[in-house]
Formats: structure tokens, C-alpha cells, sequence
């Protein structure tokens, strides 16, 4: 008999079926026993009446995987309306070792740290489980609006012979006898790949050897890279950065209803246009002195209210940062070099997505390292590529658990991350 | 004025237009010159008289980015039946120093090691993206089918404590002090996974310190892994595989017959039922003895033309693999434990994908260890998540680059890999 997933059930009354999952729950009345089985659909209630089965059903611990064949029994009182009677219970494995929490209460009540240390069986919890559904959602979102716009996907080099961005926190290993470095981003290469296809993204981990325990820092992360070619300036990047978001949060409203409603989420509307404020007048608007270098928290959260007082949006552009808080490969206002073409854009007061116009032209990468003191060298290899003619592009980059933390609201970024690396954590 | 890509101009015809890319090419004659223009859409042919504009088009080394603005003219001769007329060419950018080999000739006749060490202007060549883009079309059909059947997307860690392999062939890094390694698959993660959402897929790098020098061997590949639970054995591994193979071939006819074309690439047909075949019947087609414990490139490729011969298929599975050459989590055949539930795809006589059914017992994996002499405490991580209730699963990989190698007939894996890691290169 082919299985039947628990959602399909209420389409099921009269029929028998069979079902299988995890025992999520057993409830010992008197009269009778209730089974209630996980599968990863949801939740199935299944009645048991018969005192031979009943004391096999004594004998299978929580998380015990079986199988159930039983009537669909309609049941006004039951679970989506339904239960299962006249059952027989097979189980497809030993019994279970029950987990150090109870996985079928409503919260997880274990500490994040005994949770993140059992994560293979704390991920099986709903509400942890919602939250990679999510995930999930949002990166199929990525992808399908990217290729709606004839972006090409790329993968890029995970180890590297130099540094890609500031130099430190990179993890160091050798490489046949040589030293390299795990890459803290596909930056450059997503910037050659433009001279390819004018328009690529690639979902891949970055790494950065984060000395701090943070809740917002993960030593691993899955980064969303977008690089596109031959725009007029930075906000040709911010509409295609618009238009992902909101192919994102689309796709999650789509994918992942049933996650959202579980951890009680829902999904912000993305303007058409996304309000958009120089960092001049953001150092104005959050009342900062106007020689403030960067925006501090504090700033962030104002412009967050103020965004939303002003154009009810949940969204804010930050652009023109100065110069010298960005990287090298910033491209500078035209208009104003001491400022770039650089923005992020700011969810609710919090910066959600970094990304802005790069330099183009390979003269231009030897002043501006020059200017900051820094050698060409490192850099020599991805920099070639300049001189054999580039567009003007630009990009963004969205680090995927701190999207989904900010979406779902969780206070750590590691409640979102299956099995997060960090200063302290390298297992499970 | 809107950009327009070159494959859209022969809808334009009369229209004034602006279109952006790369000097392809520039052809002098007498009285008139032709600059071909590329872009990520393909080429467009513009005709420039203007003695001055001719006398700038001299300074515009290949490669140089331009922008020009002209008219849209049909003629019968030039490519797709129309060129671009009474031009105005802007560059935007300063002349590009011409790569170190000719982009415009149909094929790249510099050697694979020079296209390597240039590989960002390489690859703009039509030949190389084509392989690149039938990558991310493959890619893209894997995702569409497993997302079609209730598989959900996981990211899993790259850097793990101990290797999941076989302790052979891993790159060791410094993780803040502790020894650390770089994951050579997915391999436990999908497993444990299985307990979360019963269906998983990732796309993700994975590392071997591959020692030797082969055309078929990368140091850092993307593998495409599946894993999937609730099964009754391999056999519905193998289903999903065929409609995933189906998905993956489908898309990339669908996405990138450009690409097919310049290749001269017919994307093959799978069967709704690939042929299988045991292993110890693989051996005698093969004419092999059958004591041998794994069958040798030539057997292989002894099988393909049966396969082709017996049932007009390019593909072939060969199940039932001996235990003692399948690694140590896999299920063995429970009718003949010498013979494991592995199988593997053969495509045209060469090894496509691995998989099978792995074992899903706590005790199983103790006992399996114990029988190979190795230890349990480096797994002991990932097998503890077996105590607490694992279905019946297994799954498969797909080295994305191997695979596309093999569709397009490529020699060396590195002529379908943008920036191949191996032995001896670590740039660019």
C-alpha cells in the first residue's frame, strides 16, 4: 500500500491508508491510547483501542520511526478533523533513545547550547524546522528571480591563494604544501564572471574566522552574491536588489505558509520603491552629527521608524556612505568622491543587504589600493582581468541566516542555522 | 535610450537603438569596417563608413567594452539578418590590452593550462561559457524536480571535526585553534537530515586533496547530494534518481540550447525505466571473472554498449556493488549480505552517480565499524542522531562537473569548471 502523508488524510475518511513517521506523542488514557505520529507533513492522531496493541504501543519510546495502517475515521474533536482507527503499529526501527527534550511540546525548552549541541534530533522540533523551511523558500525566491532576469549561476573557488577582502579573520590551510585561505566571499570572482555573463549570482558559504561570540556572527554562512554588468550606476543595482527581495519574500508567503504560521511570521510587503535617503541625510534624519563616519546602531533604528512613519515601509536605502568606510573596490560618487556608490539597505532599523557600484577599470583598483596603503600584489591575480576590458557593474550580497533571523525575529542567528560554525562550535 | 541585447535587434528593424559589449571584432576593408559587438546574448555586426568614426574605431582594442548607438538595418548577409547602421561608438572604458589568445576564432587555440592561467577572459569565449552555462541549467533542473517531490534545500557545514570519508584525501585547517577539516561531502549531514525533513537536497563544494594529476579529478567540486527516507530499499532511490537525471537533461534543453548548438550537443534520452542490471551479472556481460570485486574502466564501458546494444540506452545501472568496496554506512542486500543496496549510474560506459541505501540502525553502524577495524569516536557525532528513531534512506551524488564534462564530451573536467582547484593550482 502506497504511503500517505499525514496532510493528505482529511481527503482520505473511509479509506484505509497506511502512514509512517516518528512517535511525536503518546497519550495513556484509561479506555484508550492516543499515538500521535510526525511525518514531514505534520501531525496524525491515531486511536488505539485494542489492549494487545496498546501494550505494544507501551514498549515505542518518542521518536521511534514506524508504520501505521489503519481506517481514516472522520473526528470533528481530532487533529484537521481526522484520526486513524482499527490501527496496526510496525515499527521500522529499534526503539528510539528519547532526546534530551521533549520534542512535542509546544517550545523547545532546552538552552540554545543543548539544543545546538543535539541539533539532528532539536531540528526535528517545529519551530526549528520552520525556520530552515524558510530558508529554503527564500534561496528558491533568490533563484527564480535572478533567472526570471537572465542572471547565470555560478560556483566560485572556496579556497584561495590570497585574502579577498580586508585580510583578516581568514581561516588558513594548507593546500598540497602550500598556504591558502578559505574565501570570505566570491567578490572578485562574481566581478570577473560579469565580463562572462554580464549578470550571475551564486548561493554558496563564505567564511570568516570571527573572533567574537556574537548572536549575529557565524564563522560559516551561506551567502547570496549577485553581480551584474553594464548599469548606469548603483541604482540599477538597487532595483534588481528590490525585485529579488521581493521574489524572496514571495516565494516564502508561497512555499512556506505553514512555517510562517508556526512561528507566527508574516511576511513584510516590499514597496515598489524603496524609499531611498543619502547617508547625509541619515546622519540629519537620526540625528547624528554630521561628521559621524558610519551609521550606528542606534542610527539604524531611528532611520527604521522613520521609514516607517514616513513611507510605511518596512525597507530603507541607505546610499552614499562614505569612502572610506567601504572596501577598496567601492566606486566613488562622481558627484562627491569623498562618498561612494555604495548602499545598504536597512529592515526595520537593522542592516539586512550591503552592495554597490564597483570600480571598473584596472587603473582605478591601483589608486584607490595605493591611496590606502595597501599592496597590489594580493590582489594581482583577480585584477588582471580589469585590463581586458569590464562594464561598469555593481552588486549585493545577503547573508542568508541573518535574512531568515531578521525575517523569523529570532534573537540568535544560530535558532536559524542547522548546524552553525562558530568560535566555540565545530560539531555536530 | 533602454539597452537592447543583441538577440532581440532582428525585431528592431528601423529602429534606433543602443546596444553594449565587447569588441569582438573589427574588420577593416577598403571601404567600409565592420565591428562586431558581444554581449551576454550573443553578437551583433556593426557597419561603420564614417571615415572618423573609422579612425576611432582603430584606437578600440578587442575587448574593450563600447557602447553604440545606430540603426537597426536588414540585410540578408550579416548574422541573424540584420547589422547596425550610421553608428555612434562610445567606449566605456579605457582600450582593453587584447587577452593573450583570440576570443573571436571559433575555437580557443591556446593550450587548457594557458586558458587556465587566463581562465576570466577564457571563459568569455562561446565554447567555454557554453559548458558553464549547461552547468547552471543542469543545476537549475535538479533543483525543479527535487522541489517537484517534496525535497527541501539544506546547507550544510564545510568544515567539520573529522573527516566523514574515508580519513584519506583531507585538506586539515586551523579552526581557532583545533584541528579541523574540510568536508569531502555531505555525506552524515544529509543523513541526519533525513530525521528533520525526510527529503533533503544540497548543492555545495566539497574537498579531496586528490594527490594525483587526472582529467577527471577536481580538488574542490560541486556535488549535487539527495538523500531521501521512508524508502522500502535502493530501488526507490533509483526512481528518484532517473526523474531527477530526467529533470536535470529536460532543463538544460529547455534553458541552454544556445549553448547545446555551439557545442554540438545532443542533450541524450532517459528511459522512463533505465535498465539494471546486479553486479554479478555485470560482470559476466562485461566478460569479467566473477570473483572480481569492482569492475574496471573497461567493463564499464563493455556495459555501456550493452546497455546501448540490448536496450538502446545511454544509461545503465549496475546494482548490488560487493559490501567491501561500498563505504561502511551502506545498507547491505538483506537476501545476500556480501552485496550492498549501492548502485551506480553508468552514462555511455562511464560511472555518472553513486548511491544506495545506507544503513539507518545505531548498532548497525557500530557493527559495521567494528567489522573494518576502524573507530567509532570519529563518527560518534554524527551517529548518536541514529539512536533517536532514523528511517529506512538512502541517497545519491552527482559531481556537478563531472557530469557535465561527460555530457559534452569534454577530455579534461577543467574545460567545464570556471576556476578549477587541483594539485597545482590554487589561482586565479
Amino acid at each position: 500500500m502506497q504511503r500517505t502523508l499525514s496532510h493528505q488524510l482529511p481527503t482520505q475518511v473511509g479509506a484505509a491508508v497506511r502512514i509512517a513517521g516518528w512517535v511525536h506523542r503518546r497519550r495513556m488514557l484509561k479506555s484508550v491510547a492516543f499515538l500521535i505520529v510526525r511525518d514531514a507533513a505534520g501531525l496524525a492522531q491515531v486511536v488505539v483501542t485494542d489492549p494487545a496493541a496498546r501494550a505494544e504501543l507501551e514498549k515505542l519510546s518518542e521518536e521511534t520511526v514506524v508504520e501505521v495502517t489503519a481506517t481514516v475515521t472522520a473526528n470533528e474533536t481530532a487533529p484537521a478533523g481526522v484520526e486513524l482507527t482499527d490501527p496496526t503499529v510496525r515499527p521500522l526501527g529499534p526503539p528510539a533513545v528519547p532526546p534530551p527534550f521533549d520534542l512535542y511540546r509546544p517550545a523547545l525548552t532546552a538552552s540554545l547550547p543543548t539544543q545546538l549541541d543535539h541539533a539532528p534530533t532539536a531540528l526535528r522540533h517545529p519551530t526549528r524546522s520552520a525556520a530552515l523551511r524558510i530558508s529554503a523558500a527564500a534561496v528558491a525566491g533568490f533563484r527564480a528571480a535572478l533567472d526570471g532576469r537572465d542572471f547565470v549561476e555560478i560556483h566560485t573557488p572556496k579556497v584561495v591563494s590570497s585574502s579577498t577582502e580586508s585580510g583578516a579573520n581568514v581561516f588558513a590551510l594548507d593546500w598540497f604544501g602550500r598556504p591558502a585561505y578559505l574565501a570570505q566571499s566570491p567578490q572578485f570572482y562574481k566581478q570577473l564572471m560579469v565580463g562572462v555573463f554580464e549578470r550571475v549570482y551564486e548561493v554558496g558559504p563564505v567564511f570568516r574566522a570571527e573572533p567574537h561570540d556574537t548572536v549575529r556572527h557565524l564563522a560559516q554562512y551561506t551567502s547570496l552574491d549577485v553581480e551584474l554588468g553594464f548599469i548606469a550606476d548603483h541604482r540599477d543595482v538597487m532595483v534588481v536588489l528590490r525585485d529579488t527581495l521581493a521574489g524572496m519574500l514571495g516565494t516564502v508567503g508561497e512555499r512556506a505558509g505553514g512555517a510562517l504560521a508556526t512561528l507566527g511570521v508574516e511576511v513584510p510587503a516590499v514597496p515598489a520603491q524603496i524609499p531611498a535617503v543619502h547617508f547625509t541625510e541619515a546622519l540629519t534624519i537620526a540625528g547624528a552629527p554630521a561628521d559621524e563616519p558610519d551609521l550606528a546602531p542606534a542610527h539604524e533604528r531611528a532611520l527604521g521608524e522613520w521609514a516607517r512613519r514616513e513611507h510605511g515601509s518596512d525597507f530603507l536605502f541607505v546610499t552614499g556612505y562614505p569612502m572610506k568606510k567601504r572596501p577598496f573596490y567601492t566606486h566613488p560618487d562622481p558627484a562627491q568622491p569623498a562618498y561612494s556608490n555604495g548602499f545598504d539597505l536597512l529592515f526595520r532599523g537593522l542592516e539586512l543587504v550591503t552592495g554597490g557600484q564597483r570600480l571598473h577599470r584596472h587603473d582605478d583598483y591601483l589608486a584607490a589600493l595605493a591611496a590606502r596603503g595597501e599592496p597590489v600584489e594580493p590582489y594581482a591575480g583577480y585584477l588582471d582581468a580589469f585590463r581586458h576590458g569590464m562594464p561598469p557593474h555593481g552588486g549585493f550580497a545577503i547573508g542568508l541566516e541573518r535574512f531568515v533571523a531578521r525575517l523569523v525575529g529570532a534573537a540568535n542567528i544560530r535558532e536559524v542555522t542547522a548546524f552553525p560554525r562558530d568560535l566555540h562550535r565545530l560539531t555536530p
